[in-house]
């Protein structure tokens, strides 16, 4: 249905990518993405090597389409899980959060193809520098970990086209087909979505998790801990107890402890909304269902085409009246 | 060349409106950008009544096309400016930095067409039901004074779009023809453009901001003092002294009194880079030059034409594949 350098390289139908989420994307979530013609990406921030194995090989029983896996380089069991990354030959990795400077050359040898996400675009150059296949240009509205420059989808992703030749696809702000024909017209090659596919019911998120996206406004998520660990959260009463800790001066080990991979789990795994920790994206607030992936996958095409065709009347309304 | 409701509504050719910047935006721009086929805005908010006065009545001489005022209700001579703008019959106002329940009625009786400036689709509503015509959605990415809620144009332009029925402009992070079809894409009626503006030939500010324009990068401009009243500036001496006085714990009224007017022309009017306040958005860093107004047009128009064709050509390839 749409041909870009992404769909080519990654041998997809849509240049869709579902992004890797702790607790949320296991296997299930990733090949119904393959499945309906996008990249469903396995999220192995929240899981054990054990754990990522038996993901990877479930997905292949699910989908026998491309899926990928993305990994975190600076959360525990990282080594670990690029072993069992590599035993598996996993054809598509994208790696996160930390250096891909050392991570990229092993990828390649083992013949992967690989992506990181980069918040700037002088860190897109040292990733093409690295040799990754492709970079993700995340702005700061999207959900989770997210960089200190603040940079907006809308900006970031023309700056880091400008700064690197390699595909780019972008992050952040994207739960919608006209969302994405956005993101295509800066001329991104494609995109990164990851709330949306947190509110589906393939997700591995808990039920009432996945009740307070669908209850959230856009003005509900905030970036936290910005000069610390900078994460985009729905506020609760988490969250307010790590902005009183970083208000008093508590120091950052602290505050790291506290926004241990337990409170993730807590809150949206265990959907503890209380005290757990809910990360999502300003597009929280555009979500009000939980449809199966493959109606978000019909949405996203349809409401491209429709934003496409409003864009085309636009110019040929024009011309009919005669101006230039 | 792009007929929309906003072409329709304010009789131009393009839906490019040029933001109203204090020092910035004198008759000498808006009337370029109106002969050029947008809608060029006097920006009152630097302006005291006998001057813009004689703005308003300098762009009469240079245009016959429609032009309008931007007026920001916060600011001091806002009475004083209302009154002008309705003696003047000014065709069309756009409010921004208050409330718009008292003013609008006062200026729709005058016969004028009223759009106000919100950052948050709450706040559209409002606008809505105090009369205007229509809303300028404000994202997160734009420069100078700023919402609190931290909403990026590619979030804010949808939730805005769903909350209100009249018409919707969306502005921060647009200097580009790419970056118009993105928002037109969102289904956006127009955009409203600042930084871009601001670093051409024919804006009032000085010589060296515009240079400073040219130089800085996406990663150059920062949201200062978030707490208090949130503003987009490049960093520099003054900006540091702000934060330092903030961190200290200063009282508002000391730092609302650091950002008085006499900051702003100093730094954009009288060109004192160090001790001066520097307005710019995120779109700063994609600035490389310091065109006419008329290439700044042309440039969007063949920037837009461009996205579009990019779209249109990959759904094509696609079709022309065999995908569906």
């Amino acid at each position: 249905m749409l041909n870009t350098r992404i769909t080519e390289l990654l041998g997809i139908q849509y240049p869709i990518v579902q992004g890797g989420m702790v607790w949320n994307s296991g296997a299930k979530l990733a090949a119904a993405v393959s499945e309906t013609g996008g990249l469903g990406l396995i999220g192995a921030g929240s899981m054990d090597p054990a754990t990522l194995r038996y993901h990877i090989q479930q997905a292949r029983r699910l989908t026998r389409r491309p899926f990928g896996v993305n990994l975190p380089l600076l959360y525990r069991h990282a080594d670990e899980n690029l072993k069992v990354i590599i035993e598996e030959r996993v054809p598509i990795v994208f790696t996160s959060a930390g250096n891909p400077k050392r991570t990229t050359p092993l990828l390649k040898d083992a013949g992967t193809t690989v992506f990181h996400v980069t918040a700037t675009p002088q860190l897109a150059q040292k990733c093409e520098q690295a040799g990754v296949d492709g970079v993700v240009a995340e702005g700061f509205e999207a959900g989770g970990h997210n960089g200190r420059d603040e940079l907006t989808t809308l900006v970031l992703v023309p700056a880091v086209i400008s700064a690197v030749s390699i595909p780019v696809l972008a992050a952040g702000g994207i739960a919608t087909g006209a969302q994405m024909a956005a993101a295509l017209a800066l001329g991104a090659d494609g995109v990164q979505v990851g709330t949306r596919f947190a509110a589906t019911q393939e997700a591995s998120g808990h039920e009432s998790f996945k009740q307070a996206l669908v209850q959230a406004k856009v003005v509900d998520s905030f970036l936290t801990i910005k000069k610390g660990v900078p994460v985009r959260l729905l506020d609760n009463r988490f969250r307010r107890m790590v902005m009183e800790a970083e208000a008093s001066g508590a120091p950052r080990t602290d505050i790291m402890e506290m926004l241990g991979s337990g409170r993730e789990r807590l809150g949206m795994f265990e959907g503890d909304l209380d005290n757990g920790e809910l990360e999502a994206g300003q597009v929280v607030g555009l979500i009000d269902d939980i449809p199966p992936v493959r109606d978000v996958m019909h949405a996203f095409v349809a409401g491209f085409r429709q934003a496409v065709a409003r864009l085309n009347g636009q110019l040929e309304s024009a011309e009919k009246s005669g101006k230039k």
